[in-house]
């Protein structure tokens, strides 16, 4: 198409946290498409931890590792402006695995590539509210938590999207909801945009005291990203037959080497708990009959969100390491220039 | 009543395994019932790791602890020789929490007792198949592990009586059935008289590297008893959506201060795994239920238990260390002098 695109390409793996060494910025021209191709012009990158699994080798990591040389793989918001595809034509709006790169190649055969509406609002829901995030957050709660009215819901890592979907929804079940941030602000921002019940902050002292102040009866339901201390504070709190919906592991990731298990393990015997991992490409195509359930506690203003957008591919390095340096809040994009044109 | 009952006390709270300082065996008269007891002539004692739970005064234990002095708390087989609880009288044949002495003295309003039938062809199994072993290994194949036909089950402890049934109860499932156990002569037992279809003998080399090589597709259920070591050869191992039954955390009992989780406690998520703990007092009032699924498979043959009998209440401490050696194959009791005469 002789158009120029820029693409983040991987160029080896990275070590620790140090994604800057990982990628490169490439100029080249958009790529001729295949038979069942569609070209997707990428109106927004959606920045998740989960990008950096593909980036890694790691043994047992539960997505194959992206070839070195490859570009890194991302779900984008975009318009189709060509198909090779029979069920894509240019203009459909889509969310799909793309690349980080002003144009995405996707094989709807092959990888996810969704038709989605252009008359939401605010079409960055797509990829906050009414995707992954949104799905991961209400089946972890409703299916993998079984959170129920009455219930004390408690969320780590809850100003990041997962985490601040799951707390309201939670909310919208009828649970009581607790959300571990930290800092101040982030636990302000809870309890009051976001209708929180309390909010912990995990650098203001010891979070299994708070939460035990918090949680007299204990926590029916604790919403897990992040593994490590915090999960074992909650593991000391949990109620009889308390749920543990592990949902990430952010402590563990970037890390070396094995990592510790759960010290309060011992807790699943001595409370009956179940802990249930979960990872959203196995319920994507649950995702219509989850946004039918989202969308009316949307519109009534219960699921709120913040996005912190980052204009220009070029910064897309920088966006992505405020994933992991605590400073983010919500949902983090890249903005390409002109959007959903 | 004038008779003698000879009665096992708590004398002080067990340090690591040392049984023998905690215990002290107490000649005393056999005690005068009030309204709500019954008094029962102990014919077995069944012998189980979960009773130093409550010799201990463990932080976060799952039954309250023994107060010291008082006689230790163990499921009993026995008859009622008095009863001053009006739906039970003399001559009934009880399987009841009771004490490691001559007599019992059970109050059913506050306390596990039930009736049970004397046309059972070896009564010993009324504290085993059909018995808390019994549906602790059901349950946890069934309902927790939700082993399905055509799966690989892999059991730890398989020689000890929960072990061995769950591994005989995943087979009449449908699956396939692999126990870890500790010698060579455990595991001909297991892949001999009780049809397992492979064993593992930890003490034989890798454990993960011998669960490789036996399920290749993955663990699909994995009904633990010990935690520990063994566990995570058993979690790196297995397969998407896989199943962790937690009956036990033999491996932890006994030690001090916190045990470190499993290191491969990620692979909840890289496996998307579901683990549940379960402690059979939950579950007794399912006890008739459950026991009408496994008397035909034992009418058939199918459930069979090598029994570990030690004759006399004064040799109950000798036999209880049994349990945690690793000596012991299959179900421990104690028999008492004439039993259900």
């Amino acid at each position: 198409m002789g158009e120029q695109n820029r693409v983040w390409k991987l160029v080896r793996r990275p070590v620790g946290n140090d994604y800057a060494a990982a990628v490169e910025l490439v100029a080249e021209g958009v790529p001729d498409l295949v038979d069942g191709d569609v070209l997707i012009r990428n109106a927004y990158l959606s920045l998740d931890a989960g990008t950096r699994m593909w980036m890694s080798a790691r043994e047992d990591s539960y997505s194959p590792p992206t070839p070195l040389g490859s570009p890194v793989i991302s779900t984008v918001l975009g318009t189709v402006v060509d198909s090779r595809h029979p069920d894509y034509r240019a203009g459909d709006l889509v969310r799909a695995y793309g690349q980080w790169a002003d144009f995405s190649v996707s094989r709807p055969d092959e990888v996810y590539v969704e038709r989605v509406s252009r008359r939401l609002d605010d079409p960055r829901q797509h990829l906050a509210v009414f995707g992954a995030n949104g799905w991961t957050a209400y089946l972890g709660v409703v299916e993998y938590g079984e959170a129920r009215a009455g219930e004390t819901f408690v969320v780590s890592a809850a100003s990041g999207v997962t985490g601040a979907l799951a707390g309201q929804i939670a909310a919208q079940v009828g649970c009581r909801v607790i959300g571990i941030t930290g800092s101040a602000e982030k636990a302000a921002w809870l309890t009051g945009e976001l209708g929180f019940d309390a909010a912990v902050n995990h650098r203001d002292g010891d979070v299994a005291e708070q939460l035990r102040a918090l949680c007299p009866q204990g926590i029916d339901v604790y919403f897990d990203n992040v593994g490590g201390p915090i999960l074992d504070a909650a593991l000391g709190n949990m109620a009889l037959f308390g749920r543990v919906a592990v949902c990430g592991l952010l402590h563990n990731y970037g890390r070396e080497g094995r990592v510790p298990g759960p010290e309060r393990f011992d807790q699943i015997l001595m409370k009956r708990l179940r802990f249930t991992g979960f990872f959203s490409p196995d319920f994507y195509h649950r995702g219509p009959e989850v946004n039918r359930v989202l969308r009316p506690w949307y519109e009534a203003g219960k699921l709120r969100m913040r996005f912190e957008v980052t204009d220009g591919l070029e910064h897309t390095l920088i966006a992505y390491g405020t994933l992991f340096s605590g400073a983010k809040v919500g949902k983090a994009l890249v903005r390409l220039a002109d959007p959903l044109d």
